[in-house]
């Protein structure tokens, strides 16, 4: 057995009594041919190591260089230096791995973060990628336990799809046809029937659809799973291949919808808050060191950690699409002609607009309600001005749209009569329309976009920053 | 705020003390105008609501029908009926759904599972299904939980990559290239320079080796999510788009990797015995009253939670896969002449003897380890035998290969000559290489089939029954 290591994060909360442990993990630094700062992974701190001097022969010495692994066997004890409480005095040292000093990409220097996406395959090995991946990993499990916690079902809602439960998704293809000479029908259309699957498949843009149908048997479900877009956006926001959390709950209202997701997100926040406050704390100085370089005025007014603990210890703003776009229109910004799409009601808000009412306006996340019908999925419930849907978006400073979601409209005289309006073919959703006519049932739910939480949480700028591969246009390394 | 109810589960633990409650969900049956047996999915034990004759209007109880939706308010008194502690006086009954039961597909009576597949939209609302998903979801939760405490970190591996983690996968393509004239090089190859991610792409078929760049630095990680094969495979046993788990460890031997898959699956199983004991239960007597109508010697030797219980608390049975071929070619199976499928040392083993070694020989899962060179992935690592690599598959009794893994060749020269030698390109994978290059370490992972996990803790026979929404060869309804 080879693993009988003690993870340095838990080393580093025992007293240092001279007991003997064995660690292992990767070179950081090494001073004075006698400091190993070692890492593994578990914790950003670094575990340093001694080696006394005159105790190890010279060609080992040589080996230790930045990013070889180490097994190191040793005594703790109280640490002479400051900052750290204790130390290993090692009796034994094995290279476990080599690592060219000359040729590893990764110095023991700032990099900045386009280059590093670049080498995604070794970024984790820096504290900011660490302390990220931590958070989102602690972010996902937060999640998991809160619906556990409240009884809803996880349900894995199918990748591969033959529906667009968007309506108007631009989707990727998943076929096991061949380019050359594909078989064809009589009309030279692409004979589908000999595709994989017997149809034309697709990889899922939503699990929704398929997620009603779970808790209109189970009461409660949620999705946590990958979703994609074949969207040609080059953004810092976008991805075509990102996470997504879709709750859906029957005997439910908008209400309860919002209140549900103002739950979650203060829930999964304040773990982080709880198990990754060395994390945070990292990210926190980061980002200011970060915002150093910026104007006075592109500046947060809050660092990281006080910005989240704002959020969790405060109410979301609720307002109405209506009062949204009064806000816009009684606005200094609109006033003065500073933004540079139209705002009147009806139009679909662009990020200008969310972002003055959520950085500038409420300074807070943002409950909008009840978009005009026009600019939201088939899908969602009909008020009864006849006008508006029972839409909820969640809109958070610096990010944006975070969390879509609505009431659904649970009425199959409404909800077919809309599919027609919007051209959403009824006889490929038989089976949604199912649930509309064996007991139906008011139900509710949402959609939280996994990386734009990340990037909520962890402070970081470019959404590439907070998935361990992205996947985007012209771009899919690893 | 709509959703002021109480689950039925909740409510079944309660002392009836008359106090008033409001429940919510769908109609099982209706007896003698006056017994709605009620359900709402968070249990199979319906809830019995009493509408006291003559205290409702007739048109609302013909409305009383199988899968309407109600809303009951009312007390809850002790039951005077048998198996069931307390039940609902109705005081107030709103119909939010009808269900015209001449439609409605499910009648309550039993109907085939090959039937409930043609309505996977509605077999949630069956016993059946309600428990195998519950139980899929603690399965599912059990997961996170387990590799959370241990301190593994969840690194979501991408789903669309260009890279083929088996070197032999059957996989299906993924692009937003028509087939209709699709771009061309000039020697007439489709020119995937166009595509959306700029090169040719795939769904996973693993997240191995984005796994292995995790576990290098984080030290442990795991993968949950969905992967892919374009087998055409229409058996029991396969899916084309499955749930996979695969932790990966630094620092790590093939025997501390037996060690944590036997762990695992042991804490999921009780996992599961702990929290869904009525589900089991369920299914336990499902799975009995199947097998009275199987030939007395193909019956299972011991009940559904039986089994469990004695996986459970029994070790794992550990042999090589040399010992493994002496024990087939010893066995009266063998010299009976048994086995369709030839046997010998170097054989891939086929279904045949892995079930005998599992089902006839030992009676419990077995863990194969050290299997040829020749039949195993390139990425295992070469035992000092020269011949063997140090792979391990845990066969379980029903179900066959419920895990595969190993420990990982760390040494680059190695690993270079075995890529060459399997013709896997080394150039794609000049990234994974890396981790050889800075700093190898000792390594090891495996693959949890969730679905064949989720076989075996149901007693389902096919696999088609335990994940939501099946992908197969020519089928992916809804």
């Amino acid at each position: 057995m080879f693993n009988k290591r003690v993870k340095i994060k838990e080393l580093l909360t025992m007293q240092p009594d001279g007991q003997e442990v064995t660690v292992m993990g990767w070179v950081r630094t090494f001073r004075n041919n006698q400091f190993i700062a070692l890492n593994d992974g578990s914790t950003n701190t670094n575990l340093q190591v001694v080696a006394g001097l005159g105790e190890f022969d010279d060609s080992l010495l040589k080996r230790i260089t930045t990013s070889a692994s180490l097994k190191v066997t040793g005594t703790v004890i109280p640490s002479q230096g400051k900052g750290q409480k204790l130390e290993i005095k090692a009796t034994a040292i094995e290279i476990l791995g080599d690592s060219d000093a000359e040729k590893y990409p990764l110095q023991p220097k700032k990099h900045s973060l386009e280059f590093l996406r670049e080498i995604a395959h070794l970024r984790f090995r820096t504290n900011t990628f660490a302390a990220v991946f931590r958070i989102r990993h602690s972010l996902a499990f937060a999640i998991h336990k809160f619906y556990h916690e409240k009884g809803f079902l996880y349900l894995h809602t199918p990748i591969v799809t033959a529906s667009d439960a968007e309506g108007a998704g631009e989707m990727f293809r998943v076929t096991t046809l061949p380019f050359d000479n594909p078989p064809r029908n009589e009309d030279g259309s692409i004979n589908f029937k000999d595709d994989f699957f017997g149809k034309s498949t697709n990889l899922t843009v939503s699990g929704q659809l398929e997620g009603e149908l779970g808790a209109t048997a189970f009461g409660e479900i949620y999705t946590f799973g990958p979703t994609f877009r074949a969207e040609n956006s080059n953004t810092a926001r976008h991805l075509a291949e990102f996470w997504m959390i879709e709750p859906e709950m029957a005997f439910c209202d908008l209400e309860d919808n919002m209140n549900l997701a103002e739950e979650f997100i203060k829930y999964i926040i304040r773990f982080a808050m709880d198990n990754n406050r060395e994390d945070l704390e990292f990210l926190a100085s980061r980002l200011a060191e970060e915002e150093k370089q910026l104007p006075a005025d592109k500046r947060s007014e809050m660092g990281l950690i006080e910005k989240l603990e704002f959020v969790v210890n405060n109410n979301f703003e609720r307002i109405t699409y209506t009062e949204a776009i009064d806000i816009l229109l009684q606005s200094p910004a609109y006033k003065k002609k500073k933004f540079q799409y139209e705002v009147k009601w009806g139009i679909d808000m662009q990020s200008e607009h969310e972002r003055y009412l959520v950085e500038k306006h409420f300074k807070k996340p943002v409950i909008v309600i009840n978009y005009p019908k026009d600019i939201k999925a088939f899908y969602m419930r009909l008020n009864d001005d006849g006008k508006t849907v029972a839409a909820m978006d969640i809109l958070a400073p610096g990010i944006g749209e975070i969390v879509g979601g609505s009431q659904r409209e649970e009425r199959i005289e409404n909800l077919e009569k809309r599919m027609k309006e919007m051209h959403v073919p009824a006889d490929d959703l038989w089976w949604y329309l199912d649930t509309r006519r064996f007991g139906t049932v008011p139900h509710a739910g949402f959609g939280l976009g996994f990386e734009r939480m990340v990037l909520f949480v962890t402070g970081m700028t470019n959404i590439r920053d907070v998935i361990a591969f992205p996947r985007t246009p012209k771009s899919a390394e690893f």
